[in-house]
């Protein structure tokens, strides 16, 4: 191993990785299905409010000047040299899914507040700002769209639409910031900071598979969720002659084959194609399914190649139709975001500080949505990806990354942010 | 149309529609669904109680010997000339499903009672005596398996086994036999009538396809279910590449394809395959399914077709599994029954009989089980199907067959069991 460049700087792992546990203890669960302990902090819970106090405990205690905005984004700031040079941002979000690991944003969100403490107790002062984030309902799970507290400050969406959003018994996100008391004074449109980096658990299982423990990510693919109902007919199994049949399940089954057929082509790029959710009706042994739902997800980080892809998708539903009497299809559009590409400046600021940390990394898209790709719209950003083991799953009690393969990970962040805030 | 054959006898429809009418009140709900008017009569509930002794007593008033056997099958005797002939025997059942019409089982079991009606308003005596027979828990649902009654009464089922059967809430059959009052005290294995002949609606759309009211059965396809598990691993739908997947749901998805394509190869024969029940787990949008469980339920009048069918599901299942590294696949046989053919010469009385009524008839196989299967290993046996409209629905309130369609085939088979209680 080499030794690392001068201007690095190697955060605490054991003082990182402590607060990662304790913040896991707030909405906690006991999981049946994997036997492990989990996290359920959905957005503007008790919990997720009482893990927001703790995060702001901690940023005061770390020197952090905390103010939180209109959507309930929480920001803690270190001053620079020039207090009127634009800040390098960093961050993430803490709220979870219902069956949460301790990794998934929290990463960001305690990686940034330990790099301040290090940077603190090296004395380091930095000419630029350095603020660390915490954003708002980043899964959407709860009020049901996602990465909304970083669109909201981006200005994609709107803080009407955001404030006036339901959770499914009824309750507004508007009335839940002011339940819990995170509806802050802050103008909710962030200025454009210098720069955004985020550092995050990849979720998925490239890193494990190249034998790295770093990715930098250089975009975050396009996404298109699309829910299909087939409808048929029903039908006695054994006295309805094949013939006279409109089977939705059959019809289904086709669909998926096909998105296969149309992955595996490579005439889409780097399509992947997802069929998550399928149900049948009335779901008996013995009726020709009447109804099928499914759901269609697909990523990919060519936006021509993903409108391709879409449109012959459109047209094998045209074709399943016109070729099966008795059956109609209808599909209804869940989610789209374009492609959004990351900053390749920033990409060689974090492949720079990893190398000089002498940590092996590759480039590597990100499937999923991050908070990243909101900010981005404002400022020069991108993304450090840490590894996770079992595949990288995530989601999931399971979902685990290595103390060791956090601290590396919040190195590089440390490192990354250091060279920005010194930047012109 | 021609004149009737002077050994026809034409039943009185009004009096055999009341009686259909009648009985669908004992143990009828409002059905959500359809808006309409539908039959709950499970095998042995109070409502299945109140319709046994309501047809007992409509027994009783055309004169009939009722006796109860050990498992709760009800025959009713007509005496013939020659008391010591084995007598002719017909009949089906009054127990339905949870949501079911007022047709299924009940127009073979009225119809018999009207057959007897008639006979003896037209001082009509026939050598063989005539039974009407009325068999528990044909339709499987409460305790589990079907044709259960008849099955024992023709001795492939131990009375021992019946009776230890247990519903959902773990009454066991024999108790409910008992608490009901009709733990008769005959013997249940019946002694081998000369033949049986059982009038039933066809729950499929073929008579109607065919422009014709009256279904000669030739016999009742075999039947094989088999329930499916597709194990794989769960992973991220936007992180995750293609090559690094065990899609449960899409395994489950080629599976139903293949059965497709194989039942339209037509080297199976008369094949029929349905997966009727179908579900992914976790059945996330955004999560490639861990888990899928599906039904296959195939039909086939030929045994060593359905074998090769057989065989042949389980060799591409196996290819699937080495062809794709992290799936497992494994089946459990839920049911299996042979193809059983009907009596030729009891099938020419049926059609001679549609004949002299002037009535256009069709032979065809049954795809549904039936009673009928069961008492064919004792005596020759075959089944008259009735028209049904609605593409023949059946188990669904919307089941309906025209008074008229009834009618006709009660006539059908009151000239059969009349020319068949004739014979030497």
């Amino acid at each position: 191993m080499t030794n690392p460049a001068p201007d690095t700087i190697t955060v605490d792992a054991d003082r990182l990785w402590r607060s990662l546990m304790d913040l896991a203890e707030i909405g906690a669960y006991d999981d049946e299905r994997t036997g492990l302990r989990g996290v359920n902090r959905l957005a503007l819970t008790d919990a997720d409010a009482a893990g927001r106090r703790q995060v702001i405990a901690w940023m005061e205690d770390a020197g952090l000047a905390v103010r939180v905005d209109r959507m309930g984004n929480i920001y803690g700031r270190r001053e620079g040299t020039d207090p009127t040079a634009a800040p390098v941002l960093t961050g993430s979000h803490i709220d979870s899914v219902a069956t949460a690991g301790a990794f998934d944003g929290c990463l960001g969100v305690l990686g940034g507040i330990e790099v301040v403490r290090t940077l603190d107790e090296r004395g380091i002062v930095t000419r630029r700002p350095i603020e660390v984030g915490v954003f708002t309902e980043e899964e959407g799970v709860r009020f049901g769209t996602d990465m909304l507290g970083s669109a909201v400050a981006a200005g994609r969406l709107t803080l009407g639409y955001a404030h006036g959003l339901t959770d499914r018994d009824g309750r507004t996100l508007g009335d839940e910031l002011a339940r819990t008391g995170f509806d802050g004074p802050a103008d909710v449109r962030l200025d454009p900071p210098y720069a955004y980096v985020e550092c995050h658990i990849e979720q998925g299982p490239v890193l494990a598979e190249n034998g790295v423990g770093i990715g930098v990510v250089t975009g975050v693919q396009g996404i298109s969720w699309q829910e299909i109902t087939v409808h048929g007919r029903a039908a006695h199994a054994g006295t309805t002659p094949t013939r006279l049949r409109a089977d939705a399940g059959l019809a289904a089954a086709e669909i998926i084959v096909r998105l296969r057929a149309m992955v595996d082509s490579g005439e889409y790029g780097e399509l992947r194609a997802t069929v998550g959710h399928l149900t049948v009706h009335p779901d008996l042994t013995n009726i020709v399914p009447a109804r099928a739902e499914l759901t269609v997800d697909l990523r990919n980080p060519d936006d021509a190649a993903m409108a391709r892809a879409e449109e012959d998708l459109s047209a094998f539903l045209r074709e399943l139709e016109d070729a099966r009497p008795g059956l109609t299809l209808s599909t209804r559009r869940m989610a789209g975001t374009a492609y959004v590409p990351f900053d390749e400046t920033v990409q060689k600021v974090i492949a720079g500080a990893a190398d000089d940390h002498g940590l092996a990394h590759i480039s590597l898209l990100s499937g999923a949505g991050h908070d990243a790709q909101e900010i981005a719209a404002l400022c020069p950003t991108a993304m450090i990806f840490v590894r996770g083991e079992h595949d990288g799953i995530s989601h999931n009690p399971r979902e685990y990354s290595t103390p060791e393969a956090c601290a590396r990970g919040v190195d590089v962040l440390a490192t990354t942010l250091l060279r920005l805030a010194d930047q012109d």
